[in-house]
């Protein structure tokens, strides 16, 4: 007999419970034991709930409950998430979480103490919701040296840009749609902003190429500037607005990761991606290029990936699994200055202007462009310090990546 | 130390040797253990390769050696292969293989065989080359209750389709090219009759419905009756043709597995798969679809699934890792006769005739159409019989599936 407790009761908590209870026969013969669900913390009740027997208050009884073997954390944030997590790792409990601030602020200390205690801390629905992508990474391409990993990885604005481009909607529209849709919230500033996305990319940085890296060592722009001009001048050279996060591991063996709005060629299979879905791509020197699909986010499909973990876990009950990385630093991570990339550049300028600057830019077009206005493409591939350089002099509104 | 063996040094086996050479510190430090590549069996030497040395002709030294913890087979085809992996497994030594038809005619007995000596019997490579799938349907997705499968699995069939798209190649330009190119065997007959896709498809649902499902149970159509005809009627409605292996695990348990070329809707992730690239696409009951995309066949790609397979076989030296499903059997497969499609038909008929067998149909239409050729979309979903039933009298000339 495994016992679980859950933390938190809301949406992804109660998705837990939920596939531990339909899928339970299922579950049990992977397992090749018996999982109960023991506990359900959450400062509420839920009266109405089938679960309601189980719901407690006191972390400290799950705490000191020698029969509770793996704990559940989908309590969200790193304060009350990160005290009960390292409660429970110092007492003999693994645990499991879908929580992407937490892992991605503290990974590095939790891995060590559930190291140091002889238990697993596990986090596939951190990242990609129940796209399996961490034990994947970890394991599946473990023969190759991971030289990038660049994935849509915040629903929400997948969503936002994907109504942008589709039916036309300004940023504004899009958000409000969203917002009445369920698929952002009230405050969607984590979202819009890309510090979700950064969350999760920090946490696939940190797993692929082995040191932490931090959220506040990767420079993150949001999908607020994206306009339905930029949308229109995408469109028009056969790209779409996508917001990327992406870490590139360097020669150097340092790395470079960030969150930005790219241009995406439509042959790119990214540029498929739409509404909530997610993917990553994860280029290795002998795999090339692998990419993972599916929902990024929703009831369910995390609950399904915190399941998956839950098993994984209930499976190394005796020989312990440990994932891991070693510490961060101000080394460990680079700026992505130095990142060549194709620009798109929309600009207050003439064309004349434009290719004394840039002799080798592509311009675009669209209907009902104003006057003085102009967008183009820089024919070559250039540093930031290039571009803002050759920039200089120009009035530049908004300039984006163009992904590879 | 672990002592590796390789069968067989052809494209995948060499490409095994290449990868643990050249990532050999990353992979070390992966296994926490030293990997050293002992010995390659062939019948031919290899006096210019730098592996040279290790070339041995006699399988007995292996399977004799005790010093040898796992053994690569990379031979290819049923006979040889099978006897090697049974000795190798009767030895003591887990097995790796990239042999789907091996794994899909006998996996279920050397599943057997391997868990009775204690050892692991591991095959990702066997199914999307480098893509990882097996491991993620068997771990990541252990909490879903699996209720389709479906994918792209032949890169030589996506190939030959993609070039007939986007080139108008018929489908002998195709395959010939295809062949040129290196994508093609000079006998195609496996790739483009369907039958490796098949093979693909059995290891896949049994692994994830738990019974052996037996190539010979899965009615399997290649592409060799795929036109430009249908290409451009298929275009005019938004779809693109593509070889799909399906296994659909059925409520009474059964499973219904088929390959077969289908309409694929360009909204699906499915269709945007071009090239040699491979996508299979999971449906659980908890996390809804993901896919997994990627190289589905190339000597690094396979190779390093194969030895993301020998490094996870090194690190369960101890605690054997162990895969497997139940045994086959005339029960646990049904034809897919009874799938319900909506359906595309390609006739010589006049459409009042069309209209009077198929109210709902929904008519397609092509430049340069000849005389008397009908095309048409039936508008409801009907099975196989339904449909035959209606076309009963119709000359008809081909039929696919459209996948919902």
């Amino acid at each position: 007999m495994v016992n679980v407790a859950i933390l938190g009761f809301g949406v992804v908590g109660s998705g837990v419970a939920e596939v531990l209870a339909t899928n339970g026969e299922h579950i049990d013969h992977k397992v090749e034991d018996l999982i109960r669900l023991k506990y359900i913390l959450d400062v509420k009740d839920f009266p109405d709930s089938p679960f309601a027997d189980k719901v407690i208050h006191d972390f400290s009884i799950i705490e000191n409950d020698p029969e509770v073997n793996i704990v559940v954390e989908t309590i969200g944030g790193a304060r009350v998430a990160r005290e009960f997590t390292e409660r429970a790792l110092k007492a003999g409990k693994s645990v499991v979480t879908s929580n992407k601030e937490l892992v991605a602020e503290h990974g590095y200390d939790l891995l060590k103490l559930a190291e140091e205690h002889g238990v697993s801390y596990l986090f596939e629905a951190s990242v990609g919701g129940g796209i399996p992508i961490i034990r994947p990474l970890n394991q599946c391409l473990a023969a190759n040296e991971i030289t990038e990993i660049c994935g849509i990885l915040n629903g929400t604005t997948n969503y936002i840009l994907t109504r942008m481009i589709r039916a036309g909607l300004s940023f504004a529209a899009a958000l409000k749609e969203a917002q009445e849709n369920g698929y952002a919230e009230q405050d969607p500033t984590a979202d819009i902003e890309g510090h979700d996305a950064c969350r999760k990319i920090c946490i696939l940085a940190s797993l692929a190429f082995g040191r932490h890296v931090y959220p506040d060592q990767v420079p993150t722009q949001g999908i607020t500037g994206v306009t339905l001009a930029d949308v229109a001048y995408a469109e028009s050279c056969g790209k779409k607005i996508k917001l990327l996060g992406r870490a590139i591991h360097r020669p150097d063996g340092r790395v470079c990761a960030f969150v930005a709005p790219h241009l995406v060629d439509l042959e790119d299979p990214l540029s498929g991606v739409e509404d909530v879905f997610n993917a990553i791509t994860v280029r290795g020197n002998a795999i090339g290029d692998v990419m993972f699909y599916g929902r990024g986010a929703g009831k369910l499909p995390t609950a399904s990936a915190v399941v998956a973990d839950v098993i994984d876990a209930a499976k190394h009950m005796k020989t312990k699994k440990y994932l891991g990385w070693g510490p961060g630093g101000a080394e460990v991570a680079v700026p992505p200055a130095g990142v060549e990339s194709v620009w798109y550049v929309r600009a207050n300028a003439a064309s004349d202007q434009v290719r004394a600057a840039f002799p080798g830019a592509v311009f675009l077009a669209r209907p009902g462009a104003p006057e003085g206005e102009c967008a183009f493409l820089t024919g070559t591939a250039l540093t930031r310090g290039m571009l803002d350089q050759a920039l200089c002099g120009l009035d530049c509104v908004c300039v984006f990546r163009v992904l590879d």
